[in-house]
């Protein structure tokens, strides 16, 4: 948790006569995400036994659910002289000191273990497995006190803290607010998905994920102003809420859903769309595996509700957006395009259907596109 | 409950001796309801005790979540000479015994309590109000046994019993089914609502209501038509199911909304579509009345999930279908036509627009209204 404003000024003084790590920008995530309570109950990186649990039963030692580790690694020579029951501080890359730690113990782990158990394979093409495969050899574990937040010069209007989600749902009165996890723009078909859930709850909180992600993701700061736009012209306001997840992606597919889902619990929701392939990458999980694992929790345990969709799309003979579970026409009749396809024709300066990506948005993407002189991402 | 076979034979043979009373088409439907299981776990007609909790309480002498009372009322010319321990043999209107009554009591009520309190009103241009005062002055109580479910030459593939229709939801494999309710064609607007729901569920029960209706509603018959038409055309086969609800109307509104899911829990449903203005007429009711009430029962209690759905329309700059929750435009691009605005067109030989009605239902309605010199019921 973050500390208040007395035991801040005495956690920067004593900070400065402690030895110091420096964390990796998917480690200061995971901090920010530790001091704004978006990982509650987590209290600090996972110790051996919380570890060994998340990674064997997706729960904590507690008995929990939790399907992720949250671990702070570092190498062999970072560990050295750390003692267990001392302090440490924990800086960013820039060197600037976010929290501290009370280390509790200092263990080794098996990173194929993980990678097997938490990513369901050990293959290093694997973007969540290959960060593993490089990160310490040593996990440090002990409760964090943070000092500040980590700065984010970016969207500051959209940085909102779980305490500061809730606010808000409760000022609007939503009682009722479905999360939606992304890493890429608001296509029609994700929009669609976004508004069928709309109709039945209360309120959405649009929850782009802006950590770390593969590098052929499109930059945050496209998507968030795709987000900006598809929002003012296609949503009410008093209905939706744009604000940002700071996590870093680990596309961890089943076991992230889960992850993405507790995490949006935290920031206030009490519905999660969960499409295919969720935080999935390549062809490592079943396109509803990501849905399926939540059926391993009981009813009520994760305390959000998961909203599953199918693939959608727009069908020239409904008129409208569907997919495949209410529409019954030929795929002739349904604007599909790939993410390829759709790049192409932004390359080549043409903007997507309106069937596929709304004008205004597609507009935002033709122009990022030119920007950079060799488009380097999927959209 | 239905009789078994060697039952039927029997009961068949001694209600030839027993005395019989004919029973209104309202009253035939709940006959039908509480032989086939849909009023579960009702056995017969209400005693005075489930009647007086009922109606005060929405809930049966047990305790068990029910909102309108279930009865049977005969003058008191036709109760004279009923004796309570007897048997009275029950038939509909054409004198055919379809099941015998064990008389438990015979009483009296408050018809003018009942409309208060089911119907939140006394006037009876209420249909519903004006049909419990058109009844006779007499309860009669006790379990039925029915010997036959009462005959039907209309829809015959389309009369599935409870036990049927959970079959069926078996037979496809669906886990999840959303229950809706309808007397009326079904326009775009509520296949939008059908389809947000059949999003994320596995199938559709579209169980429209076919029995005793006010004289302006549709035709069953042409609704059924229409149904027809529009599944074949607009739903994937394997996702719907179209089966009648043989109920009457009450248009008790909240409370009717709560008997029909309910019943259609009985018919398998896991979900029921709730919309604005539910089972309502006139202006007896607030337009989210029939939502609200759900919360005086704790989750879980009715044993299936209400989903709430807002006015719907097209847009045309969302260019889809939308409502008031997901639509930030003006009314101007709003397609939203009355209902006698969509007789007039059809009065005239024109179509409703495609963004309004299918095309191939409209042409349904078109050539019943041409077919009757007069059109005479709301669409």
């Amino acid at each position: 948790m973050t500390a208040g404003d007395d035991e801040r000024e005495a956690l920067r003084e004593r900070a400065a006569s402690l030895p110091a790590i420096r964390l990796s920008a998917r480690t200061v995530s995971d901090l920010e995400l530790l001091g704004n309570g978006g990982y509650s109950p987590l209290c600090g990186f996972m110790s051996r036994a919380d570890y060994d649990s998340v990674v064997e039963s997706m729960r904590l030692a507690s008995g929990l659910p939790w399907p992720i580790p949250i671990t702070l690694a570092v190498s062999d020579d970072e560990s050295r002289g750390l003692k267990e029951g001392g302090e440490v501080a924990l800086a960013d890359e820039a060197g600037t000191v976010l929290a501290v730690l009370s280390l509790a113990e200092r263990f080794t782990y098996d990173k194929r273990r993980e990678a097997q158990a938490v990513y369901r394979t050990e293959e290093d093409a694997h973007p969540g497995v290959a960060a593993v495969y490089r990160q310490g050899e040593v996990l440090l574990s002990g409760p964090v006190r943070v000092i500040d937040l980590p700065p984010h010069d970016d969207y500051p209007a959209h940085r909102l803290t779980p305490a500061q989600t809730r606010a808000a749902f409760k000022e609007r009165g939503w009682g009722t607010v479905v999360g939606f996890q992304t890493r890429n723009p608001v296509h029609r078909a994700h929009e669609y998905i976004q508004k069928c859930a709309m109709e039945t709850v209360d309120g959405l909180l649009l929850h782009p994920l802006v950590g770390e992600t593969k590098g052929d993701d499109i930059p945050a700061d496209v998507r968030m102003r795709c987000y900006e736009v598809l929002l003012e012209l296609y949503y009410p306001a008093d209905r939706v809420l744009l604000s940002v997840n700071p996590a870093a992606m680990r596309y961890a597919g089943p076991r992230e859903a889960i992850f993405h889902a507790i995490v949006r619990k935290n920031y206030g929701c009490t519905h999660f769309i969960v499409g295919r392939d969720h935080a999935g990458v390549g062809k490592y999980y079943g396109t509803y595996d990501a849905q399926r694992i939540f059926r391993e929790f009981p009813d009520g345990e994760l305390g959000i509700t998961p909203m599953y969709f199918d693939h959608t799309f727009f069908c020239k003979r409904c008129a409208g957006m569907a997919s495949a579970k209410t529409c019954p026409h030929e795929a002739a009749d349904r604007v599909i395009l790939s993410g390829t396809q759709v790049r192409e024709m932004l390359k080549g300066g043409l903007l997507p259907p309106p069937e596929f990506t709304r004008p205004e948005v597609a507009e935002v993407l033709l122009k990022s596109m030119q920007e950079r002189t060799t488009p380097r991402y999927a959209v």
